[in-house]
């Protein structure tokens, strides 16, 4: 017998990288819903969100706080700006750094980086090694990443990969963002 | 002035239908993040949940109660009978009539409706029945329903489509279904 007594860091536990991508809808909820499994199970989560601000995520974040999910917030909701010193950079920057102590602790059960394939995406980060750094991590840990526009070369290292594809919106029929269902 | 003062029954509120479809990941966990967001917006929200038994939903199971959302499981587990006549047909319409009263009754502002795609399916509900009702239903209350093969008719009704498309799975590795992420 050794010292590990939770079943979610047994030698069974295999922790997955999971990755939503795609145009559609669903990725983030996708990954909310994870966390909320997860900790509704009694896991350990934790939830760096890149990219956007406070405002973007208010209802996971409010959710979050009422689970007792831990939740950072590392992005300022610029999204456009592939400047790599620009204050949303170094934002995404201090979250990984962030994201790869709390990944490394093996302290969670479920990390989600939401929003985090656009850092990769805008060169802000070196993926050669940030994909080094998730392939380390400690064998119990899940790493769900969430964002359009996942990498070949994420996506070959990933578990589970689900492509979000929009079928139909109705920002299309003219009908706008709703509190509660699209924040 | 009318007498209703809650931003989500103003005029502006347009309550959609949203389909989670798909052979891939995240249709369920989509909802439930949506469920989170609509909660974390102090939103009501009440999931019916279909085919699957409680040991099915046990992580969102558990999370919906810390966050109160209302949830009802009327599925017995058992997918795979089409028998009209069946306890799990049975359960699906006492599951419909339940939801349909509860989205009615105008009190929530999110219904799930989850894994629903099978009942009308299996032809255990009367489609055209279930589009009417839920065309009828007051302007504020989101639907959101779940699970694969979407029919044309429900495709055609709803606001929001996005299917889930699977990428890579780890079942496919030979990785088992692990506590907090599958389940």
């Amino acid at each position: 017998m050794t010292a590990k007594s939770r079943s979610d860091r047994s030698a069974n536990a295999h922790g997955l990288l999971i990755v939503n991508t795609g145009d559609g809808k669903g990725k983030t909820t996708a990954a909310m819903g994870l966390a909320m499994r997860a900790v509704g199970q009694g896991l350990g989560v934790c939830v760096i969100q890149f990219i956007k601000d406070e405002k973007g995520r208010w209802g996971e974040r409010m959710a979050a706080e009422a689970l007792r999910v831990e939740w950072h917030t590392m992005g300022d909701g610029f999204v456009f700006d592939p400047d790599p010193n620009s204050p949303a950079a170094r934002l995404a920057r201090e979250g990984w750094r962030l994201a790869s102590d709390k990944i490394a602790s093996g302290a969670y059960s479920l990390v989600v980086l939401d929003e985090f394939t656009y850092p990769l995406k805008f060169g802000w980060l070196d993926e050669t090694d940030v994909l080094a750094q998730l392939a380390s991590r400690p064998g119990h840990v899940h790493v769900a990443i969430t964002g359009r526009d996942a990498s070949p070369a994420l996506i070959a290292q990933a578990d589970l990969v689900t492509e979000m594809v929009l079928i139909k919106h109705p920002f299309e029929r003219g009908v706008r963002a709703q509190r509660g269902i699209e924040f």
